[in-house]
């Protein structure tokens, strides 16, 4: 029986093997500088912090661990947020030996504590992540301050779970936190419920996720427009009007990563694998 | 820093990436029932084995949790010879904190055990290993027999280094073994001396390692005369004058599977990443 942590990093590495997935990485496209190789080891130094999460070490010592892993290779950030996305479903499922739920889940978000948020933000300096402007007076906890940001977040008491509940209206990966995890579970249902290589399936479960709902990465990396017309191209790629290929061909040669989506299927690919499925 | 048990999985995970490399399973090619996922599956279970094996556990011990892991998937054998053929690599980087060496790895093959061969016995049990028929007077020892050729291994007091050495005159991995890995470093200077992404140097180093040499997996899966025109073809697509792209098609297509060369390119992957290669 694969642990806990070998199914967090197993997860990792099925959602990059996935193609077509257009606009990111996957095994049939890469970038120059970023490159599917990155992902392989970015998953592979994320053990150790699966690991210490499965274990029950705290989250944000867990996460600052699997991102300083992660980042030992020279694409950069790889797996930043499906990593944030997948570990409280990994606590989770360390502390419970009976099936995961998203009540579960829940629990381990309203868990986190100031010390958990101080190393979310410290994990910043381990890696360069794509994230917008702080809203107005938002700027002394600007994610990019890293560990200079830890007097204001002690100084107002704030969790791990309050700093997600703060970005949750721009940010994929913190509205799922606040949510309780709907869309990871839906997209684990997804990836379930059909027959053939897992790979596929997660590349399919991708395109469903995308035409149903715009990438917020692609929001703070373009603009809404921008995720919008994404939204409605991975749509006609869904009802057969557009070739999925041809799509992911388009997107990367555009720069247009919709990396949150990846984020999500990594993490219902987790959940997949906790609750059963071979491959 | 990566620990010694992840160079060692992200090795074969590195090899399986590399394409094209004919007749394999890589990342842009895969046969309907072994796919390039089972590989992923089988690299990430074989971790806790290669774990125990950086940490000093006995060998044959490590051999047979890798290979338990490795086989918790549906495609069968992945990576049983890679990881024999890496095991005995990865115990002598966990000893020693100074440069890997081939005298290194040698002292850990002279050190294995009658109980370390009891145990890779053990190990065929967990996955179906296409191997030759034993050569006459040998069926006792005929590996197939699994657990149940224990009782001749200890009346015999014959080593897992004694085992390998009665194999090494026609299968490469047992070969290696006995010729100090000579091959493997080989290999591992000529990943090492090129530029760009490092699964393109493994899939070059296929080629090379391939086309000096018949591949003797091919030898028991087809015959001699199947591997020794394997090895012409791909020395006519080193010189440029076949595309390896189509030969990687030929190959799958005709099912000829040069499997002891994608062992050894794994194995010189981990030397490698030891000896600090970054990607």
């Amino acid at each position: 029986m694969r642990t806990t942590a070998q199914n967090a990093e197993l997860a990792l590495l099925l959602e990059v093997t996935g193609t077509p997935k257009p606009g990111n990485v996957d095994r049939h496209r890469e970038y120059e500088d970023l490159r599917f190789e990155h992902f392989v080891a970015g998953a592979v130094g994320a053990q150790p912090g699966l690991r210490m999460a499965a274990d029950g070490d705290p989250l944000g010592e867990s996460f600052l661990r699997a991102v300083e892993g992660m980042s030992e290779q020279r694409g950069g950030n790889t797996q930043f947020g499906a990593i944030l996305l997948e570990l409280p479903l990994v606590a989770a499922a360390g502390r419970d030996e009976y099936t995961l739920t998203r009540d579960d889940a829940t629990a381990v978000v309203e868990s986190t504590t100031v010390a958990d948020a101080a190393n979310f933000y410290r994990a910043f300096e381990a890696v360069d992540v794509a994230v917008d402007e702080p809203p107005e007076g938002m700027e002394p906890l600007d994610v990019r301050r890293g560990g200079n940001a830890v007097p204001v977040l002690e100084e107002r008491g704030l969790t791990l779970a309050d700093v997600m509940e703060r970005s949750a209206d721009r940010d994929g990966v913190a509205a799922e936190w606040v949510d309780g995890f709907e869309r990871v579970f839906a997209a684990a249902d997804s990836v379930q419920d059909c027959d053939g290589p897992v790979a596929d399936r997660a590349a399919r479960t991708f395109l469903e996720l995308l035409a149903a709902e715009v990438d917020t990465f692609v929001v703070t990396q373009h603009d809404r427009a921008t995720a919008e017309e994404t939204t409605e191209r991975t749509r006609a790629a869904l009802e057969g009007d557009l070739d999925p290929e041809t799509l992911a061909d388009e997107l990367v040669a555009e720069g247009i990563n919709p990396g949150t989506t990846a984020d999500t299927v990594a993490a219902a690919l987790f959940v997949a694998l906790e609750r059963g499925m071979e491959l």
